[in-house]
């Protein structure tokens, strides 16, 4: 039996609070588009056990595939399991494998387990497990032949291993039409410019064409349609190689790979490093860097320079530079990358400084105002950069601009 | 009668479509919550009118106020309407008097009237009419001696005007219950933990409480109801001082306060400075002080020693204790505290060394594993943590155990 519908429940009060984003149906209707699944309901609910289970009866009825993330902890507040028992009619039955798994765990962390542990050990007779890596809740999955129903934990992280270890292998099997899709991401360009570039791709019967736009660059992500999965692939591979032509060196990545991780594998394969004095990010580029596994094959160390005296002492910044041209200058940019290569011994040495807002502007250098250095030991690049937004978007697109400031020169380095 | 549940529903396929967020139901809950009505549902439907109906069904059956958006355009796949009636089980009928208002409408800014116009002219039987000033789709509203629906247009501009126009002042008379809300923000206790402390208090008719956690913290949400804005208060005032009272130290803030806000006001209140010196967390922890506004009177800079060599380089660790206790180690950890704190001239200085996997555990290390030390000159505070999750989970956890040890040993300063 095929599966092309789906409903996602996401459960918990506090997700219908205002302000509040249901990060994981998102990711999920992503996940699902993949797998030519269409979602057609999605719906947050609060931790009231009859509405949850009217809710679940509901998808069940009208969805093939039915997903539910959260109210899967030991609390009281957590009311999917009983839930789902009792909309589709099914008893209650506890693991003694899983209660023992669960003692294990909480011994390891060296924490008391107490008896209401044991409710994650309870799952709805004849629901398969759905292991957690990384928690302690696992999830559970209902398979009959024509309908499936899986509830995964609410902690985004948790949630997204289990769905493609646990769940996305059944699926791909079950979905009807063949998709091939591809995410580009682009640095360098603006929003207004990427959708001229490429909107005659938009309305293609065979193809989606979308954009989306954020602090850590412009995604492009196409999905393409066919009757296998070659053909489906390879007008995938030709809208790729379209648009791959029309950006050239501002595609920089695809698909999971991020800024960073681009930057340090072309260090790895350049046998370089790199270290980075920040000012204004103080530190959100070594956290960006250093987000990435195995990072610390490439990236050396930093220092962050959040006050000007620092800049001296930590740095090397001449006082004379920071006297003549204040902090925010190409001067003090300089010298920051130029201080942290030598202290760090790495081969590239990155400087930032900025105005990141929401006071110290001034008419002459206003928030938003940025200067990046980039050092090699033979000369230094420097870029100013005026970003528009608030304090959090000011420093994100500064982490953004200067993880391609070093992408672009060693691009160049490879040419020369 | 009193309406104090209410279900959101949108209508419209592109609203499930990743990255699309439903600014509309947002906006609802933030009115609703005003009026004292607590939102229990919000659902997105796609432009299937069985899926739409039954939804209507669930939705009326549980909730006294049902407000949908979306879905009463003139087109093919606007579905609402007779969605509606079916739902209920009443009759459409069509408004000579709004044909007529079309038809003048469409006169006024010379576009042609087509016969489908007439559509958004027809209505559930016994439905009464609620104006649209700024476009052609008038809303519907139903109202039954215990229940209310209302069906709104999706363009926001259109549907926020009819709401406060045509819908809050007849919701602000039968929701006649007043409420007031509070988010106390816990440290250093795990979820079970905090569930175990306030059980007790989940089921009270006049209040609701839940708990949300993440690598932040946990926190804790009441909202008290009470039939005048005072009563409410004074009840969400008791509630908070009674979980205040459990929880003592661990209770770091409120509402809009983070963990590195309010380490923030409590350094500036005790004249002091902190500078950190992070290995596994690298930056994380400067980039997350520094995306406080004004940190800057009170964070002085850091290192980020990602390399063995430049913990003794930068932060001043010997090699000794580098080799005799490795670099994830309480020696190492202390020796980078007290490194930062005198390079950076702070009042505390801060070190961090740990494991944030995946790779880099073994037997006697795990991955997890991480030290973290504070130094305030006359002595250093050390703690070993053991944190489960994955390698972001590690880093983001480590992070908040750090703020949370500098916030307790300035509590303690205050109490000597």
């Amino acid at each position: 039996m095929k599966i092309t519908r789906a409903a996602i429940l996401s459960v918990g009060s506090e997700l219908l609070t205002c302000g509040r984003i249901d990060g994981n149906a998102d990711w999920l209707i992503g996940r699902l588009d993949r797998l030519g699944i269409r979602v057609r309901m999605v719906c947050r609910i609060g931790d009231d056990e009859i509405d949850i289970e009217r809710m679940i009866g509901l998808a069940h009825e009208r969805c093939p595939l039915v997903i539910l993330t959260g109210g899967l902890g030991p609390t009281e507040d957590d009311r999917t399991r009983p839930a789902i028992a009792r909309a589709l009619d099914l008893e209650m039955e506890k693991d003694p494998a899983v209660v023992a798994a669960l003692r294990e765990r909480f011994a390891r962390f060296g924490r008391t387990f107490r008896p209401e542990q044991e409710k994650q050990a309870e799952k709805p007779a004849g629901a398969d497990w759905i292991v957690n890596p990384l928690g302690t809740a696992p999830g559970i999955l209902l398979e009959h032949e024509d309908k499936m129903l899986a509830a995964l934990p609410g902690v985004p992280a948790e949630m997204q291993r289990m769905f493609r270890e646990g769940l996305e292998p059944k699926l791909a099997n079950r979905a009807d039409i063949h998709l091939a899709s591809a995410t580009l991401k682009i640095a360098g360009r603006i929003e207004p410019d990427v959708d001229r570039t490429i909107r005659d791709l938009y309305d293609r019967p065979e193809m989606t064409v979308t954009i989306l736009s954020g602090l850590t660059g412009i995604e492009i992500r196409v999905t393409a349609a066919g009757d296998s999965d070659e053909e489906a692939l390879e007008r995938k591979n030709r809208i790729e190689a379209e648009i791959g032509a029309r950006f050239g060196d501002d595609l920089y990545g695809r698909d999971d790979e991020t800024l960073a991780s681009v930057v340090g594998q072309m260090l790895v394969d350049a046998g370089s490093t790199v270290a980075a004095a920040e000012s204004c990010t103080a530190g959100l580029l070594a956290g960006t860097i250093t987000a990435v596994p195995g990072s610390s094959a490439w990236f050396r160390g930093g220092l962050v320079a959040y006050q000007d005296d620092l800049k001296q002492s930590l740095a090397g910044v001449s006082r004379e530079s920071l006297e003549r041209h204040g902090a925010v200058s190409t001067q003090v940019a300089s010298e920051l990358a130029r201080g942290v290569r030598e202290r760090c011994r790495s081969t590239l040495g990155l400087g930032i400084t900025g105005i990141a807002g929401p006071t110290g502007g001034s008419p002459d250098k206003p928030v938003g105002l940025v200067h990046l250095a980039l050092c090699d030991g033979e000369g230094t690049t420097v870029r100013e950069l005026r970003l528009p937004g608030n304090r959090e978007q000011v420093r994100g697109r500064t982490v953004t601009a200067a993880l391609d400031l070093v992408r672009r020169h060693l691009l160049s380095g490879r040419r020369s």
